[in-house]
This record gives C-alpha cells, sequence and structure tokens, in this order.
C-alpha cells in the first residue's frame, strides 16, 4: 500500500488564516518528519506565499480555473499558484463546484504547471468520471459528511470501497482518497482498510485545541 | 473634485504575476510619490501578501466574497485579504460576476473588515442598482471595451457621465471611477471631465513595455 | 393604496405538475373572481403553454433569461414565454439567482416583449438596488424564511417596512411585494399593513389540501 | 451500424419559437417517416407541450435540473418536461453547462423518469468522464465550432474518432452523437464514418429556408 497521503484543507477557519496558517503547517511538517507520513496542507490562496516562506512542507491551493495569462480578473492562475510557492491543488472541492469543462481545463492547466491535482468527488458515479481524466488523485467527500464529524468511513463504507473499485477499473494509475468527517486515528484507519490511500480532512485538525495532539492521534493507527 | 483615484487590475497577466507583480507596485508606488496621486493596485491573491511585503502602497484583491469564517473552500474571505495586506477590494468585475445577494453580502464583509469597495458596473443601470448598495466607489466598464484599446472615455461618454449622473441622484457619497480601454493620458483626463473621481486600469500600464513610463503618460494631464 | 396582487409561485411542486397546473390554476381564477383581487401563477416552463390554454388568469414565468434569439440552448427567452400565454416573469428567485448583470438583462428583456417584472430580492439594501433598476415589482424574501411556514410579515416585520420605504425613496413607482411563509389571511393583512401591496407565495396554497380553500382563507382579511 | 440517430436542437431562434416550434418538427416528422430515421427535436420548454400536443415524433428538452419535487424555482424538473410530452433531455450543453455533480443528478433524474439522455461534451477527456457516469448518449461538440458553419466532422475528425474509441473504452454501450457545424448530407455521412451514432445540429436546419429540404439533404447520403 505504501504510506498514506493526508491533505489538510484549512478551509476559511480563522484558526487557519494569516499567522495561524503558518502554525498549523509547523504542527503539519513537525508530525510529518516523526512519522515519514506524507502531510500537506491547502490554505487560502493569499497565504499560499506566507506559509511557502516559512515552513517547508507541500502545499496545496484550495482551488484553480483553468486559465492561462490573461483577461481573468479574480481567477486562480496555475502560474501564480506555483510561484507562491504549491505544488498542487484541490480542484472542484464541494464548497467550490466546476462545470466539467471547466474541471478538465483546470487539470490541464494543473499538469502544464506541474502541480498535483486533486479532483473532488461526490459518489461513485461522479469518482469514475473524474477517474477518467486521469489526475493524481480524485477525493471521494458525501457532501452531507462535510465537517458533520462522522466519519465516511464509518457512515457510508460503501461509497469508499465502491469509488476505491470504479477507479480501479477506469484508471489503477489514478490515487484514491476520501475525506468527509475524519479526524481520529480509526476513520484513518478504516478509511485505508476501504482501499483509500490518503484522506482529505479539515476541520477536526484545524479547529482542534492542538492540532499537533490532532494530528498525532490521526496517524496513531497506521 | 480633489485628486483621482487610479487602481491597477494586474489581471491573470504574466507581466504581473510573481516577482512582476512587486516590480509593477514599485513602479506605481514611484510615479504616485513623484505626482502626489493615489495609485493602488489589485494582484493576483497569491501575490497580495508578496507585495505588500515589499512596496507600501494600497493594495486591493481583484475578487472578494461574503463569506466569514467556516467551510469556504476556495472562497475569498475578507480577513484573510486584510491581514495578508489589502485595503480594498474589486467585487463583481465582469471577468468575476457574482450574484445580487452575493454582490451585497462581499460589500458588508468588506465593510465588517474595513476594507474599501469597488463595485464593477456594465451600464447606467446597473451603476444605480450598486450605487444604492453604499460601496465607496463604483467602477463603470462596458464589457466590450474592456481589453479594447479603445478608451470608454471617447468611445461611449454617455455612458460616463451617465453614471456619474444616476449615482448622484442615489447615493451622492458614492464616487465613480470608470474603466475599458483607458491606458493614456488624454484618456484619464476625459474620464475626469465626465465627472469621475478615477480610472480602473489594466492591460495599458501591466503589459507596457515601461510600466513607471506608461503609468507618468496616464497621469500627465491631471 | 386599491387591490393587493398575490402571484403564487408552483416552484416544482408535484401538486403544481402537469395538470395539476391547471386545476390549481382554475381555483386562482374563482377566486379571484370571486374577490376582484388579481391573483396570477406562476407554473413550471413546461406548463405555461397548457395553463394558458385552459384558464384565463395572468401567467408569470418563474425565471426569465435577458437573451434574445440565438444561440441559447436550455435559456428562457422572453419571446417564447410570452408567446406560449405568459404575461410576466419572476426575475432572480432566490431559488435562481442571477448577477447584477443578468438581471438588468433579463428586465429589459421583459420591458421589450411587454412582460411584466417581478425582481425579487433577500433583504432591504438589494431591494433598494434593484429598485433601481425600476422593475414594475420588487419581493422581498428573506431566504431562512421561504417554505418555513413562519411568515416574513410577523418574523421579520422591519425587513418589508424597511424595504417599502427604501423603494419610496429610489423610485416610488415601483410596487412592492413581500413573501417566505406566508399562506394565512392574517399575513396578507399584516403584509399590507406593513406598506407592501402585495404577496408571492407558494407551498402554503399549491400543498394545501383545497387550494380554492386556503385560498379563500388568504384573502379574507383584504 | 444501424440507423443513425438525428437530434435537432432548436435552441432560441425565432424561426423554432412558438407556431414556429410546431412547423419545424412537421418536417422533421415528415423526413423521418419518408426515410425511417429517426430524427427527434429539442425545442425551447415552453414548446414542449405545444409540439407535442401537434406532432408524434420524440422530443427532448434542452436542459433538465436534476431536482425532484420541491423548493426549486425556475428549475427544470424531469416529471414536468415528461408530462408536458418529452422522451428524452440534453445535459451540460455547451451552452447550458452544470458541474459535474449537477450532471450526475441530472442524468440520475433521467433515468428515474425514463428520459433518455444526452450528455454534451467539449473534448475527449470530458466525453470519456461522461460516459463513465453512463448516459444513453454523450455529444462531443467542439464549443469553437458550434455555429461556425464548420462542421466538425470535418475541421477535428480526430476529437469524434477520439471521443468513440475512448467510450468504446470506458463503456461501450454508450451511444456517441457529435455536433457543431454539422448540417450537409456530406457532414452526417463523415460523422458516422468517424464512427459516431448520429449527430445533434441546430442552426443549420432550424435557420434554413425550407427545413424540410436541408433536412432531406442531410440524410441523403445515409
Amino acid at each position: 500500500m505504501g504510506s498514506p497521503f493526508i491533505l489538510l484543507n484549512y478551509k476559511t477557519y480563522n484558526q487557519g488564516t494569516g499567522q495561524g496558517a503558518v502554525e498549523i503547517a509547523r504542527a503539519c511538517r513537525a508530525v510529518s518528519e516523526e512519522s515519514g507520513i506524507e502531510i500537506a496542507v491547502a490554505p487560502q490562496l493569499p497565504d499560499i506565499y506566507r506559509v511557502a516562506s516559512e515552513v517547508e512542507l507541500p502545499i496545496f491551493s484550495q482551488h484553480m480555473d483553468g486559465v492561462g495569462a490573461g483577461s481573468f480578473t479574480g481567477h486562480v492562475f496555475g502560474k501564480c499558484i506555483k510561484e507562491a510557492g504549491a505544488v498542487g491543488t484541490l480542484i472542484n472541492h464541494s464548497e467550490r463546484r466546476l462545470t466539467l469543462a471547466e474541471i478538465e481545463a483546470s487539470l490541464k492547466a494543473a499538469k502544464e504547471f506541474g502541480l498535483r491535482a486533486v479532483i473532488c468527488t461526490n459518489n461513485v458515479p461522479t469518482t469514475a468520471a473524474a477517474a477518467a481524466l486521469e489526475p493524481d488523485y480524485v477525493a471521494i467527500e458525501p457532501p452531507e459528511l462535510i465537517g458533520s464529524g462522522i466519519p465516511v468511513s464509518k457512515a457510508d463504507p460503501e461509497v469508499v470501497s465502491g469509488s476505491v473499485e470504479a477507479v480501479a477499473k477506469i484508471n489503477s494509475g489514478v490515487k484514491v482518497l476520501c475525506g468527509a468527517g475524519i479526524s481520529k486515528g480509526e476513520d484513518l484507519r478504516a478509511a485505508l482498510d476501504l482501499g483509500s490511500q490518503g484522506v482529505l480532512l479539515a476541520s477536526g485538525i484545524v479547529k482542534a485545541a492542538d492540532p499537533k495532539a490532532a494530528l498525532e492521534d490521526l496517524i496513531r493507527l497506521v
């Protein structure tokens, strides 16, 4: 199986804004070094440069548009996030949905700029569709469980195992992450046992009183 | 009338990405100091912190969502751009349109975080509607002239004077900027003569071989 | 004050779909005739022609795009709803939001085709903005009360009276409707007492066991 | 191969609005009867019932939302188009794009109501993704060729053959249509020779001086 991939989405939580974005990244860096597990963070766009300047760990953007240089006010340009220090990006998060054509354009732009791409999906059929686009990762997250505290690996294990199977049929080179409600060691363990290769998580760590301790708990059963 | 306000939108132009964002900001800062005219820049979101760290001048975001802290992956949170160094934001640029409810929520959030707000509009009726929301500025830009090189002040002077009149009736405290095709000294002069209090401009300066010289030309008739 | 205007939005309720759309329109027609109060219906787009062919009463579309004849697959063209039998349209309902530029374009197209326009809004500032566009009506509906069964006229009377005041300042020719949670005679009475000139309502009538009786109750205190 | 499937999208063309929608459907019906080739029409939503009442041929909606009965003002509910007389629907036309999650929800709703579904796509990767969702048809249309008069089968034959191959790998039960610029007999012939099973077309027939003659020309090389 290899080591899992953990991607921590800061969303727009206060705790992960500005200097807080740097502090949480430091906690991730420390736990990643201690454990050898890859932990990446997805801070808000204006914080990418700041985090990258102060902490050495993989940074993902929370969103990226499939646009090039030009008249695209307010859009997220791959070259810009790359130069700011990002190594990858989420695409089509449930809180920032894109059209199918935009997902494909964003993925194409990510590849052009050498950015790793995680396409988020909401059920088995959309996971299969996303896998057909050949991203690095798909991240299946049933929207109704996001932020619920109820882990997808417990509430809906079939959506994880079904996604793993569907992706294997379409393109076995695509890795499957799962998310929604993941925060504890047993959640990550269950997610890996269902065949996923990592998790996308957010509030359970970012809003924890002690993010470093929360991360240590998360990985304790790996 | 007072001194005009000049707001330079970098869009996603290569010349204004990463280190380029800093260089153009330096040119703006120099011309602003020499002339006493307020010049602000709107770099891409990931470059706000970088520009703010290196150059002292007003920075605007190209977009801002009306969201607070929370589950808003990929959205632009006012607190985050403020902490990164922005003092204001564009809202509803023609390349990043929002619903009316979103414009109002974004404006409300901008006020909450002490950010100056520029609502972009496309014709006289939408300018009147935007003025009714009581932003700091409205910026009227006929979309068909954006990036055309044909200045709105020459191609469609009535949309500028009509916007100035409409705003005066609705709320005389709102300042009117105009944009689209503005790049030369006579364009700015004409815009001010039509009653606007400044301009929103982009490619004419950002893509100029010598942005500082282009800015000096822009303000020469003020 | 004159007689109030009652606009019944069928949404996609089963009860108001297909033949049901015709039956509810018949109930509205009967109550309108008995009372002399203008009652209009807004069935789903595919039912406009069917209702118009069978019942004589004012029909509104639930949505209209600001597009002309051309390459606009899946859009709602003013000429088409007019020829199908509509006399007006909702614009920017909270369940079908538009950008400010689209609202203005839709309103302009509605006027071009002689259709009455109701722009929906969510609070006092957006009501003021909508009034600046000069539609026939604005309909203020706090989204959190829609479908709640709690009438806006009781839960948030200030949003109704504030909207009436804001519109009076901007353009006294624009009529104010209010909606969200309205279903009983006292709700309509309160809405009128707060200065509105009618109501936009939906589930309270469409999903009633006896829509005709529900309408009779609604208007009993006028 | 079997007989091709021809789907005529009326968009919002004046010629296909109101009574015109019926006339063009009559021409399609006549040519379909003469030739034995299945020809379906996609009129505007308000015209579905009218066309279905007067002409016996398969009617598709130009768009459908993945919503059920409920609070979905201005949305297109599968049950409503079905009761109005539609047998299928376009989903995700380039002029009415949807998010990936919405496409999947719309397809699921179409299946629930027994409606045939055509998912539109813009290139080979998005065609593969759409095929993974298992619709009845995918319709590949490079947006830059739509309405150009330059047939996709001549300008970009690889996008057609590439789509056919990609779909065969993902799910051979999904039929491939192609569109954009198709209007003449040789365009349809070339489309079929490239492996597609039909075409989606619009202006070349709807705006023709004599739609029936244009249809007869279209099918002459089948």
